[in-house]
């Protein structure tokens, strides 16, 4: 049985026809402007005509950055699209002639759902997705089924609170756990320690041509890789904070995996290792009861596009 | 259909025949020694023979405080009772001559339950509990299923950690909640601040016969609910505490109920009232979602006792 | 005995003829450019010149925002001026004919110095002045005399760091004081809380003409003197942190007097009851000990041209 | 010139004669009762009587663990000996013929003061002390002049705040530094990791006889100069909160030396490393600055009757 996964993104939306084992068959993209919520509406229409022309179909998923309403007829807010109490289910209907099943989903819960049906946490009943990408998404699944919430807006993670008093967040409040462990607290932290630790410094300026502002990512991850002591202590510091964070969250949620996701985790053990030993120093309860194991994504940027299908189908 | 709760403490345990509705039909008591496991399966196995001469019982849940295995059969660990890897069910099956259903279930997951199923959350499909005893318990509901964790240790929320570097806690780590919302911070606090705010601590003092080391958690309430500036204050902060972690909590599992129980909710709005304000100051995407609603728990000590039966029974 | 204060800022500088009694008998200011250190020096010689046309000068004290040398002949490091390793004092003395002694001041030592000697800490040996300004800046003075610190850089008191990982510092550092308890934080706190409870910031919203973005610290200040529940709870909050940190200082310094300057004082007790109420319940070894007691500084905008003219004197 | 100075501990004082170059030409010590505080008073007499029969004395310095008043004359508060607002100079003077200086000095300041005069920190004049004991004291000099506060009680260091909400301490506040830097904290530090990390503990357990709660400090020292990772791990972060609490001191105080004297300072660079690189890491303004050296107290036990001799001379 044949559904289309759909990642709405801001600038453009990817979709894809997705097999019952995941994988997906045909795919295809357009262009959209996040200012112009019709435009999106239409294009989900038109991808829809265009994969259907050759694949019966039996449901389209609709993964969304975004608050979801609860019935996941559609989108309560969104932080970069012109999405507000946003009637997408049946705007997109209305577009589409064949009767099918049409539902919305959170991008992170989608992506987390496609690492458990068909990637990393296949084998396992209860588990957590930490998406590690510019800020820090994730998505619960406990006893086999995803944790949505009473109103849609479950595994909000990343602003589960780690720090009173903590780093400022976009979101208004302080301490938030994706001020400490995304891609955007990598940044900041690194472009900080050019300031405090000038002379430790030089290899993770030189990758960004000199200039602090220019620092990403990436060029901390590629400096760690060849062994740069600062840029090993910046990882570190980011997998110590992502360790025991995830100690929190499993006091709540008992999960057998943990799987990390998203750009940062590219940096592989030099996150991972002190990951797992936060996690296993702050995990209460140690020593009389099993460990949750830390696994690194397997599905890729595809994700989003085959968890919104395989959660639509079912 | 008859099923028999037993909620399983220090000293004695308390049994009762539960009906459909979550109703006790009878009950008895049993006086038991912490440090004689064997003697807790032999208590248990005489109320079965008591309890089930006069009802036709299909099941027996038993309430432990404790880690409980995940297949329900036995307890991993228990901080008050001589349990270790210990094989309760099995144990006290074969001291029963009829066939029944026996399952162990954590203590605080089988108070939340009654109240999910009878008590002050019978209209929602997800729910926290949160259990202000001498420590913090809790227990979670999801879209109408306990979440029990892929090793039965879920809803150790009282481990979640709020504050790095904070109060030590019984467990070994530092900073857990359980720290800073329940009674036995509400005593510690009392007493510090015996000690840095004498001139405000008169009528707390006066409850506790004059000394700092007597003052316990009612001492506090009772002063709080006369107008006393400093009980008050010292349980706003209780509160305040108890609305941000619930802010961290929801940002996982966005409950539609947050059900407040344990000695501690005594004190009511002097409780609740800064509690709901430190959630909403807290709550992440406030404004652009619904609010959970806090509620203090309806089903008082037997909770335990009812919902263990119920959950054996399903 | 007659010395001339020079107040140098980043666009102009002020002097003026300070006697004796701390009284300016007379005053003069020239235009300057930040990126250029020399016209600094001349303007500086420029201001001399005038004003000891009309008195005997004695001494020349220059008030700097930065780093000072120890032996208080220039300046290491200035956040706004193009000052690195500055030989000011040479610069200036090249320019001048007469012999006249001349010395560099750190801005917030020279205005803590002028509430010590004229104003609001006339009648104490040891106090602390805590200017809550932009940032926060302070200066300490034990047993009478200034602490400058072995290389002359002391009072940095904003960079105290109050929060372990918490909110990002100018300075590359988290936590730092000044992040909490400074004009800027008061407009973000503000800002965030626009964002987070919208529904109470309709007054601070009102007067900063419905954008979150112009909202200031006399917008809240505002609103705080005519009642608005949120602009109190702002101030009183900064002043919580505020009196905290004091209460820090004051372990190490036992001051007797806390003299509060800078624009956020104009809150008046807004700021100052909260503040003296969080200090009182943090001190340590209170109610074994004195306390100190917190004022508004009495020296206004001239307290840096002051102390700096006396300083230079001594 | 000599002087006396005595050492005033719970159950014993030690006294001695010192010459002006800081060397200790005779001792003796008396027993005594912490509850009798006039016992203490005679014993004071009595090894004066000892020692003036041999040496010309022109002081007494009485170095004491408590807040000491400004005058020098008495005692407001000690933890450990029955004195409140005790007049002990008055007291101890009345009980001997001769007419003979006699000051009261806090025993952290008078420690403090012998490293400056005769110790570690001879060659500069501005220092901090940091004594790591059981808990953590310190004494403060500026411009070469002892800091001693208002009203005496200055260079309580340990009840810096470094962690709000922190550790509870003895002083009824929470998150004192000397909470996380000291003896007291090691041990407690190393028991919790004990529980939560028995995997590691093996080799710190077998010298503490296999038993927790008989772990002590230098049994941790030990294990860390052996190697054991565990122990070189607490070490390492106790280190790690002295040099960031001594980066927060320094922005206020800008000593040229941090001299860490106390029990635990015999880890030597095992504490002192990672003490040096948190101070770094941490230092306010690093790079535009020069920076404090750290070193070890040169004095030993002696330190508090040497300093306390040597400033009652002064």
């Amino acid at each position: 049985m044949h559904a289309i996964g759909v990642d709405i993104g801001g600038t453009k939306i990817a979709a894809g026809v997705v097999d019952d084992e995941g994988t997906i068959v045909a795919q295809t993209r357009r262009d959209t402007a996040p200012d112009d919520a019709a435009s999106i509406d239409r294009a989900i229409a038109d991808v829809y005509a265009e994969l259907s022309a050759s694949y019966q179909i039996s449901a389209i998923g609709l993964a969304a950055a975004g608050f979801v309403a609860a019935d996941r007829s559609g989108v309560l807010f969104a932080p970069n699209i012109a999405w507000r109490d946003y009637p997408l289910r049946d705007n997109v209907a209305a577009l589409i002639e064949d009767k099918v099943t049409i539902v919305v989903e959170n991008d992170a819960n989608a992506a987390g759902w496609a690492e458990f049906r068909f990637g990393a946490a296949q084998d396992v009943d209860d588990m957590l997705t930490l998406t590690v990408g510019t800020g820090l998404g994730g998505a619960i699944v406990s006893n086999g089924e995803l944790v949505r919430g009473a109103w849609g807006v479950a595994s909000e993670i990343g602003h589960m609170r780690v720090v009173p008093g903590g780093h400022y967040c976009g979101c208004g409040h302080e301490g938030c756990w994706e001020q400490y462990t995304s891609g955007r607290a990598l940044v900041r932290d690194a472009q900080a320690a050019a300031h405090t630790q000038k002379d430790r410094a030089g290899r993770i300026l030189e990758l960004a041509g000199g200039s602090v502002d220019a620092i990403t990512g990436p060029h901390v991850t590629q400096a760690a890789g060849e062994g740069d002591p600062l840029a090993v202590e910046l990882l570190s510091e980011l997998g110590r904070w992502l360790g025991e964070g995830a100690a929190s969250a499993t006091a709540l949620l008992d999960p057998a995996l943990i799987v990390v996701g998203g750009g940062v985790a590219a940096a592989g053990d030099l996150l991972l290792a002190p990951a797992r030993k936060a996690f296993s120093d702050q995990l209460s309860g140690r020593g009389h009861r099993p460990e949750a194991t830390f696994v690194v994504a397997a599905m890729g940027n595809d994700a989003g596009m085959v968890g919104a299908a395989d959660l639509a189908r079912l």
